[in-house]
């Protein structure tokens, strides 16, 4: 039975919520040492979770551990990531990969000279729903993407905790903490196919009103300083076109969590799963009943982390992807007025 | 009691189905003649609808009216209306003005110059919901307008009749057929603001599979040269943007044709009406359970054109409008690979 | 431009309601004649058609024709036919092909001989539904059939009118009138397999009673001798089975007309059409959005008529399958207790 | 205050997910002993329900109790039955009564010897819909049963634990587990007629593909032996019938567990309560808005066996009345190709 | 064949568009006369209803009729019915029966005087739903009636024709017009129960607003001065009691027009019917699937007079009845403030 | 850190289910000790919350709080509230206030007098749709409310348990207990407008049957006297008027409790929130997506309370305005049959 030794590098909701029970849930695997520049915090999570180990450093915890996951706030990815390759270590780390695009493109070459996994966390593409369109999309059930429309979006639900309204430490707001996740996604299905052009535009104006309406808790209104809403137009050099929209606060009358590609054969929408065509005479849409596979995406997600490391397999969320999603976020906030 | 005479320039659908029987409508109003290059067809819409006069030519016809609706195809627009504001008649001219966007410019000039009504048929302004959309952004209800959708979309709906598939004479497919309604429509709703760039993109395949399921009629899917899809990007000088699709045919699952705003004090959605806020701790929607006003928009907007002239008021629909939605297509089509 | 002419024998309501305006409506076809034994009523249905030729009999009219169409009471079928097809004339005839099984044979066999079209009027087969559900199955999607469920349910609707509810004339009720146009499709989609039992049941209970809550007029509870309703059980030779009923008065919570099969690859409802899966990690559920082809299944029957004529093929009702059906309801009468 | 002891035969999913928390619910009732062939597990269940007695052999077990609580495989239903009736014990069986119907014969004379109360587990007659429908059946709403139809169907849901898919252990499949139960019910409420014929037919296809989409776990598809689908037809004495369907693993769109029946008066609707009628000018459904009683039908079961027991009556589920069940179900496989 | 000649006095709105048709499609009946105080408006629609005499008079028209039917305004009915019964006619007479509730005394004494039918056109009664919710009623569904629901609310339909806003010819607005049938379909529902007191508060002020939005057409704001919604309580000397509520012009969400009684052993809902009782363990809703009779509530209402008239019987809604809908009405305005 | 102890007189079900958790959850809040008749249940009751002190009687437990929260049954709000205020503490007192009118008013007296804090328990004003409400209204949406309709309907639920059926104890039933609640909330809503009359009527036969259908466990229908229904008519000074009824058994189809105004400019519903208006040509309805604010109703009324004492500022709910409830509910009593 093997025994595969995972450190946590940032000891915040991420990884209490989401990766350290995932980790913990796979045989063969332990969640070994933790590490948090707020040491009390560390122990803390390691009391809560059993986790054997509180590192003083991160170079202190990669000397006991096989992987880490890094769970440090956007700014900091780039060099814990840096660290763990340069120390032989398999990395996992959150999304985005990185704030600014060079830093991305270090990191994917860093991984290839170790030769080591790096994973970056879009954990959107082990949704069963994103699984299947993918499956369908390869199969050809849609023929060629022609356009692709993507609405990442919420009502009024700006994050009231942690450093989520924090330019400096975030490198932005909806579109790099949220829509991100549905740009690579659609990126993705799309088989990342070469840009031709991106535009767009970013805003900051409806988060601002002092007396917000907020689902999500309490942010400070005076000080948030990252896009709130943002909009953009890609355009491949295939000639397919994306349709791109996310916001955390948007005077739209519900949250909306969309994605549509219409293709050359027929179209898909992920969210819900279906299915349309128009051929032999009938115009039908498909939907899915039910979808085989693991509920919990996050567990799928770190189960594919430690089968890449153990099999030596480039992961399903490559870093040469990655990469493209933080340059089309850095684009857009550079054409943004 | 006034008799304003009106003359029919074209004796097509589009004349039988809306202008003729909305003019004939309004008291104090006659449809006095007709003319159509194809004269039998003139004398038969004369005879359905018990037009006095079929005339020999255009300029016989300008002769005995007060205005004339012209009704040819989009090539013949410019070239109609110039021989009209030439005559001194006021002019009603089917959308899109014209092909091409010198063209419009002409025709804005010449109405101008000939001090006559010119008024284009985007007559989807004169639809109920489109009205209280607009008195409610006029009246502050969503702030500034910061986003605008347009779906235009129609699955299978490619027209079956007609000249309506051929590029010479029409100059374009679903966007210069349908889609300009709606481009016009949302972009009255913002006040017409300046334009900072236009991105787009047309496609044409889906439409030339031979064994096409198609609801509206057969069509010759080996000559088709227009655009079946197209989708758009306008940014704005002020910041607002515009994500944009329009089609006759493609893989979506139904038919849509929506226009929404977010703006910066809340949201719309004009068909079918809604409005959205987030004030006073409160995130409301609001539905029009009934709207007062005219539920036949052809006939609306005939009024409107027979008071217009009356009055010598500028019309809702001006030529110096009707111009950019003509130049954004023809962007639209020169931007497309 | 050919002139097919069209005898009609039997001018009740099947004949006025459907079949006289249907083959009217056929390019090249006429409805020439017409004979009713009762005279006066031919004459009227012959001026509110415009019919040419009133015969005096159905002789006099197979002389003047080039196929008939039988719309007698079913007692009639069988001898009309067998006079149509003796004088070398293509017959079109109304279902159920006979009330007897052994007549059923005899028409078969006479069709042969004589080298004519027979076409039983099964027009189910012709809905948009039906055909689109055959192509389906034809191109494997659900595999072989395994079970077939049909209810042909009405509440209450005994046919107040005509002879329906007169066993010697009829030859049955619901079973007979009904229940045999879903028996036939059902039969067709699974491709006519052989059968190796029929079990059944016969009821007449229901609508005996002489305070009956009735739909469709008034009929007289005391001479009804028909059933209202039956179940069957058929198993064929390739092992499949199916589950049968039909009523016209059932004490059930609403008229239900449906058809579903469960094969080993897939399953499909026809009422709506819509196919269920469960293939490569998905269960599916795919709806026709859309069915192009004649709405009316009446016309549709009527061209693919005149078509086989014309073209001396086959029609798609053939006399071996409806023979068949006819054979099947005599089982379910004689299996009654 | 009584003190009525229990002894558990059979310690695997059936004993710890309803028997023993059903009847440890009892006042006045002890589960005083458990007995399994595994004796690991037999401690392992008395110690998580605190269960003070772990027989060594079903014998030592009958010594100490009152009652037994038979929850073997089907196949040694018989064997256990037959002892504790022996040993002068009341006996709860679980469904069903027997896998042969001699064996069935053979328990209820046992009973009747011994004056024992034998209750088998169709726990489905204890649902408040099926009291409450038996109710209304006996008070004459629906008068006589004319057509009875039942639906146990499962999309994909093979038990993927246990013995289920072993023909030699558990008798049959979906037939044997999960249809008997509808097949009981149905029965019931007819007041188990006299029956004078079964057809049927057993399916084994659709489960053996080495692919199969399952909603219930992983079962070997190369093993299975039992039928995953059944249909059957009863016609009874009195001229009622019987549609009749079970699945575990069909092409359908979704699962359906439904029972109608339609009677000389009215029909009604188990799952869920509605009865239908047409009298007095009006048809009409009557739904249950809110039925009284225990919502958990295991332990009304469990109540009722115990009060039969202890004042002497026969049990609402009799022996005579589970072995026509038997009798059935073996009828089906006799009949099938 | 008999011909029972019906005269009309008043041509506007209610005659033509419901008595007229609904008298001349009865056999043996004719529609012989008419008399309107405007002689043009009485023969445009004699020619248009083939009437074939115009009287000059009441008197006249009298002399040459069976029975009369009142169309007059409110303020009209009890000087025309008055003379007619005094003719020894038989008497239609609209709703309400007069203003004034010693009108309606005097009324009634005539009729009963005159031996000679009174029916008044309270139309609701002639219902499907209504006539179904009394035959439940008188069987005893619901028991005793203890508490009556009543709302015949309008949003926005203040009737903008005809004489309705004029409080001097009609009496008063909502409550006199439209109120008023809901009014007497409870008391009849209830079998008229001797009432106990009568509480109530007419308002006016929502339709002056100059701005009104109104569905059905315009009416004039500074000249209306009729009563726009109405609440009352009435009750009843066997303790039962009646909430009331009646609007054309109320801030509410929809136009609701329902009655509901709840009783000692029942409820029940008029529109739509449905009943609702609580017994043997069970509470269930019935609704009404389909309900036999004549769809029109007119044409019922009018063969219900004739055949009145003809056996000599009295009418379903009498004048004893109706004189106290009448004193009602009075005393809501008598105690408004 | 402030502690303000709180003391419990009255040990029941609306003690432990509401109030103690409320008062608990508040920072600085501490509840101190407890009192009840029942000496043993308040040991329980202390132990089972932590509560450190279980007095002998309410004086002594006055001697040790700031404050005290009334839940006994509601004869003895008034004793309790007296000698609470006597002995200068602030005073949480249950719905109603009291039994009569006349203690109500020296109740009131008495907390003036103290200048301490009396707050009623009408917890339905601190529902986030009331709150929402009261806003809406105060800002004018409405206008001045005309009619005002309440439905605190049960179908069957008599509290099963504790002395809610006990006319001696409690007062009344469904009125007094249910009831008052949305006669509050709705008198709030209007401002508490003066009075002019109030009509009414009880009912007690539905409860009284002995085979009682009833959802909320079992009471005693021989030994019930208290009302099970009531409806009041109340008409205020400024002519506005209010339609009420409520019930706990009642012969309706299902639950309702709802709450609309209909006013000058609008109208409004509280559960859930809706507004309604018909202004500038558009007839609107606005719905509350969601509201913010604290979801459970019960920790906000106490919140409050604990901000009125220690700020020394009126409770929302004062002691002139719940007099007046008591007085109304006297008066339904006073007026019924």
């Amino acid at each position: 039975m093997i025994n595969f030794k995972i450190g946590i590098i940032g000891a915040g909701g991420i990884a209490t919520g989401r990766h350290i029970p995932a980790f913990k849930e796979i045989e063969g695997v332990s969640v070994y040492g933790v590490f948090d520049v707020n040491h009390v915090r560390a122990k803390e999570v390691a009391a809560t979770f059993s986790i054997e180990f509180v590192a003083e450093s991160e170079e202190q915890l990669l000397r006991h551990v096989d992987a880490v996951v890094i769970c440090t706030p956007n700014k900091f990815h780039h060099q814990s990531v840096m660290k763990a390759l340069d120390a032989g270590k398999h990395v996992f780390c959150e999304k985005p990969m990185a704030i600014a695009s060079h830093e991305a493109i270090e990191m994917e070459e860093a991984a290839k000279k170790a030769e080591k996994v790096l994973q970056i966390g879009y954990h959107y593409r082990f949704k069963k729903e994103s699984l299947a369109a993918k499956k369908a999309i390869v199969a050809g059930s849609i023929g060629d993407p022609l356009v692709v429309r993507v609405e990442a979006m919420r009502r009024r639900k700006v994050p009231g905790w942690g450093v989520f309204t924090n330019k400096d430490i975030q490198g932005g707001g909806c579109l790099m903490d949220y829509g991100c996740h549905l740009l690579d996604l659609a990126l993705w299905l799309m088989d990342y196919p070469e840009i031709e052009l991106v535009e767009g535009q970013t805003y900051e104006m409806v988060s601002r009103d002092p007396d917000q309406v907020n689902e999500w808790g309490i942010y400070d209104a005076t000080t948030i300083d990252v896009e709130d809403h943002a909009t953009a137009f890609i355009k491949f050099k295939n000639g397919a076109t994306m349709l791109f929209e996310t916001s955390w606060a948007a005077n739209v009358p519900s949250d909306k969590e969309s994605l549509s590609i219409s293709g050359t054969k027929g179209g898909i929408s992920v969210f819900p799963y279906a299915l349309n065509k128009a051929e032999q005479g009938i115009m039908t849409t498909t939907v899915a009943d039910w979808i085989s596979g693991e509920e919990n995406e996050g567990l799928a997600q770190a189960r594919h982390f430690i089968s890449s490391c153990l099999e030596g397999r480039e992961p399903l969320v490559k870093p040469n992807e990655a990469k493209i999603v933080t340059a089309v976020i850095e684009q857009i906030y550079q054409k943004s007025n």
